[in-house]
């Protein structure tokens, strides 16, 4: 066996062939108008963690599948994840100027063309997932339920649904409780997915998704829970936006509810709550996924 | 066997059955925000000839399937039509008040809303082909062939990039080529998707789709610029909509180029060619296709 490369390089060679991927998966010269490649391409290539794609890999190799099988759906839930950031950052939504940045989609191609390569991008990640099959020989079954999994954690009763919930939010009728509604549907099911994703991808038992799903979800609110402390707290040449502007748009947040203190503790509770589901999953290797759990609890950005 | 219903009785039947099976892929007492839900079921609700729909039944009948085993795609393809005049009626894009008659979604949730209630019908619809599968036993790769040509029907290549051709032509860069290309993919594209996805659950040969993505081609351009002359000459009261809004937005029509009697000529001679790319399908019943064709040549909403 090869020496086993440091979580560093792993992060770092999983983000650089994910980006490979996701610019062929949108190739130069496709026959589509020129403005709507180049603003899918624009928002799909703006930076970015490339947490989903990273959980979709390190959950096919935890179940013994090859990295390579996992790429085509690493590229839809980046492209669904795209898609909801730029229609996110419309007018008629958050108004934002500036993500990662750079500026947000609406303002280098116009309203109009954001709506649509947000259109876009989201139906294509559909295409990339069946593209599993096609190139990788993904089992037609496991596909379909990647596909439904996907329908079903994106759509109205998954992410857009904590999106809609997050704007009624904003009019000023949240609670705690619709906070974590809020996290675990607008931010946590993409993450539910793409660890289900690449765990069906490696031919995962029932059990071992049960145990996955528990371990994303965990993992999920520990995550977004970061991100309200690191909105707060965080230095904005890293975050590559304008922090506090949660409290600037009265925006409320865990640390808003429960205080600065027990939103740290929420974190580490909720991450060491993931390592445990995960521990039980009984997967060929779960260290990667261990090491990304810590990794986004430590995270400064 | 029974007696065979008369063509406007198979239409009703078949729209009504359709809008039935609508009712049910949104639930009363799904566990979304009502608002979304309200929003997503308005527009669905909203009318409309369900022509999408009625062509997945008639190819899969034509095929010898079972009516029913049709009705997961066809409630998927009228959700994908829907999503796309909620975008298309943003203020960003036509900024539309009324359609069909009534006021168009962002008109009665707002913009924020109207552009999620899009993108959660999108995402539903590649839910709905899956439970072709769950529910009529519709196999796996013909259901992974349906998720694959909607998303290249109705994505970049497809639907969004002929609204996005559609446009930039508003900005004066149109010619006939350009509109003609506008026409088959912003409209043409989800009719081929039906008759190729009604046909995949018949079990089609890759010769019949062949016949059948002919057939939707022409038949697709056909209804475009029947369109285009029913807006010039139809009576808004059955049309639902402003008449002569074409002329006054100054956008480009087939009339506009070729003159009326010569885009009356090409819809006919389309709808002979769409009959004739039919009869060298070898269906086992193409008689309601058939019947489909000349009933939208002669409709006048």
């Amino acid at each position: 066996m090869s020496s086993r490369l440091s979580f560093e390089q792993y992060l770092q060679n999983t983000t650089d062939q994910v980006t490979e991927a996701l610019k062929e998966v949108i190739p130069v010269h496709w026959d589509v108008p020129q403005s709507l490649r180049d603003a899918m391409q624009y928002s799909l290539m703006a930076g970015g963690k490339r947490l989903r794609p990273l959980l979709v890999v390190a959950a096919a190799e935890a179940l013994g599948a090859q990295r390579t099988a996992a790429f085509p759906v690493a590229c839809a839930v980046e492209m669904v994840h795209t898609y909801s950031l730029i229609h996110d950052d419309l007018p008629a939504m958050d108004n934002d100027d500036y993500r990662r940045g750079k500026l947000t989609n609406h303002k280098v191609y116009g309203e109009a063309t954001a709506i649509l390569a947000g259109d876009a991008l989201l139906t294509h990640a559909f295409y990339c997932v069946v593209q599993a099959g096609r190139k990788s020989g993904v089992p037609a079954e496991a596909l379909l339920s990647i596909v439904e999994d996907l329908s079903e954690l994106a759509g109205a009763r998954g992410m857009v649904g904590g999106q809609v919930a997050d704007m009624e939010g904003e009019q000023g009728m949240t609670d705690l409780e619709q906070l974590q509604y809020i996290h675990m549907h607008k931010t946590g099911d993409l993450i539910v997915f793409s660890l289900l994703a690449g765990a069906r991808i490696g031919g995962a038992t029932e059990g071992q998704l049960e145990a996955l799903r528990v371990f994303g979800r965990d993992l999920g609110l520990a995550f977004q829970i970061q991100d309200d402390i690191l909105d707060l707290t965080g230095d904005e040449q890293k975050m590559g936006k304008k922090t506090q502007s949660d409290v600037n748009q009265q925006k409320v947040t865990y640390p808003f509810f429960i205080g600065m203190e027990a939103s740290l503790e929420q974190v580490r509770l909720l991450t060491q709550s993931a390592k445990d589901a995960l521990g039980r999953a009984e997967l060929q290797d779960s260290s990667r996924l261990m090491e990304i759990a810590d990794y986004l609890m430590r995270r400064d950005h």
